[in-house]
């Protein structure tokens, strides 16, 4: 979902872009025009999230799980150890696939508690000698995020904050690498954000893709081959959108309204329930089940037919999921409670 | 440059595609709508192109450039020999990059001539047994195009269409692998196409990142992650143009007329001057000279002034390129050919 002032403005100027008589989509990737745009987009990037001058912005292509690889590749060499935090299953893709590169030694899990609760610091068994720590700050299928910055003493976090990025303001100092994927909170799917640390760079494996090298990148100011043009642009008006709105204060204390009016509707419900425990429950996605899952079903027929889409949980887990991004209004949320609650009283 | 007719009703459905009251952008590429568009895309492109059935499609991220490492790394092991025909500035990087991975004979190369005439098949030097040969269908930056299917016998080609992808028929059984980033002849910057032989899967090396496994992608029918959604659209909606004008045949016949016209123009005149062999010629790109290099600037200017845009050679090559891709309309190459004749006139 995108917000639907910046989908009017689009189209808007989705055939003639500021006079050009060209759609963006038109407009070369090294033409003033686009380069101007990459730019602003870039420069507001910065400002809305307070990105220090010692971190490089890049805007590549292949997803979150691109970086799955890429990050371990330019981070380390092989026999380097790894921690990772292992709390659903996007950071157990992404440590599978690190552990391709390098050893990664699982600090804390949540897999004995299903995915339901962040481990507590104290028990983290964190190694002295980790190039980095990895974890996932918001786990889209299991509804977890993590709600302070975890602490890691000297060595550097590298997170996947694809699905809560620019919902929450992120302490620059503890982090080594943050990537995300544009498609919950940015832009279209097909633009994937890195920003990293620039004493990082320059470490990449030698037998990579070129493409998969952070320093070539950054050199090329993410112009190495043509970028995903339109995505970029999209993404830089929501970034616009963003700072108009008031930043990342407002993006967050609206996460937090629509997350705790549902939650609360769940929490005051006998039918329905969500299994995290509080301390680890995510703003974004809230998984919840039905007390009789033989009501599944109908469920997602009727919220359909109220213009809600897009419930049904991920098939590892089942259920349903509310995911509640930056574009969703208010009345969305209120959409879905009054139909929750409608529901319950019908069929509980 | 995308078709007008592609560009409006993209535009008209931008907000609420088919009546779903989601933009394609907001579809989630798991929901029976995306996959709906996806598989019409590829049914279409393969109806257009006649592709065999043991032929893969994909629909990837990464740009051409991508290609340069994902082809051998899935279709060579260490040390194996590849041809390849160094023709221009693309081909160039291509064997660079594959030179990282592989052992790379060039078979013929354009060099000597400074890139204005492909070598004479006579005089390539093929390996006995190289696993493919590597060559650039149309060279962007020098304007070289073969005009032929290259003829190696039994080793599979591979090759680079990204100019030139959707503008002539494909001798699908000289092929192994046929790449293209989209945003030529196909669509947005963004998407990757890969055509590939299925006996060729399978082999990709262990240490490779998960997604430049072209059979991983395969099997995934290219989600193995989010895949860039709008840009698969966008193409859709191209192939369907292409299909509904007359498919290849009419694609070919407009580019051999509209690059005639400026051909002619251009030999005819003493002021203007192409400088590749008749027989190597490309219809997609036309780099060409003015007899006084002074008067660039002033050519780049008026030219704007008429609506002209994108004519600045390649900084490697300099001088002055005519693109003209499939959505470039009769009506443009005129206005090309009559403000350049004029421009002689006044200045020649």
């Amino acid at each position: 979902m995108l917000p639907t002032v910046v989908m009017q403005r689009a189209r808007e100027e989705f055939l003639d872009w500021h006079g050009t008589g060209l759609s963006v989509m038109e407009l070369g990737h090294r033409t003033p025009e686009f380069i101007g745009i990459a730019e602003q987009a870039e420069a507001n990037l910065r400002e809305i999230l307070s990105i220090p001058d010692n971190f490089a912005v890049l805007f590549l292509q292949g997803g979150a799980t691109s970086q799955f690889s890429m990050v371990p590749l330019n981070l380390t060499a092989p026999g380097d150890r790894v921690d990772a935090l292992y709390t659903g299953l996007w950071s157990g893709k992404a440590l599978k696939e690190a552990g391709r590169y390098c050893s990664v030694s699982v600090a804390a899990s949540s897999e004995h508690n299903h995915f339901t609760a962040i481990p507590n610091t104290s028990d983290w068994q964190l190694s002295a000698n980790a190039r980095y720590v990895y974890f996932t700050d918001n786990e889209t299928v299991h509804g977890m995020e993590f709600q302070q910055t975890p602490k890691t003493g000297e060595v550097p976090l590298v997170s996947d904050m694809t699905s809560n990025f620019l919902t929450r303001p992120i302490d620059f100092s503890a982090y080594g690498l943050i990537f995300a994927g544009a498609q919950k909170n940015l832009g279209p799917a097909g633009l994937t954000l890195v920003i990293v640390r620039e004493d990082l760079l320059g470490n990449a494996r030698q037998d990579i893709p070129r493409l998969y090298d952070y320093a070539f990148n950054a050199k090329e100011r993410s112009m190495a081959n043509t970028p995903p043009t339109f995505c970029w642009y999209m993404a830089g008006l929501v970034l616009q959108w963003i700072k108009q709105e008031g930043g990342i204060p407002v993006m967050e204390q609206r996460a937090i309204a629509r997350s705790s009016k549902l939650y609360q509707l769940i929490d005051a419900s006998e039918f329905f329930s969500n299994p995290v425990t509080t301390g680890s429950r995510s703003r974004m996605n809230i998984p919840f089940l039905l007390r009789d899952e033989s009501l599944n079903n109908t469920f997602l027929k009727e919220a359909k037919s109220h213009g809600l889409v897009a419930l049904a949980g991920h098939r590892s887990v089942g259920g349903m999921r509310a995911s509640l991004y930056n574009a969703m209004p208010e009345a969305g949320v209120d959409c879905l409670a009054g139909f929750m609650a409608d529901f319950e009283r019908r069929y509980g």
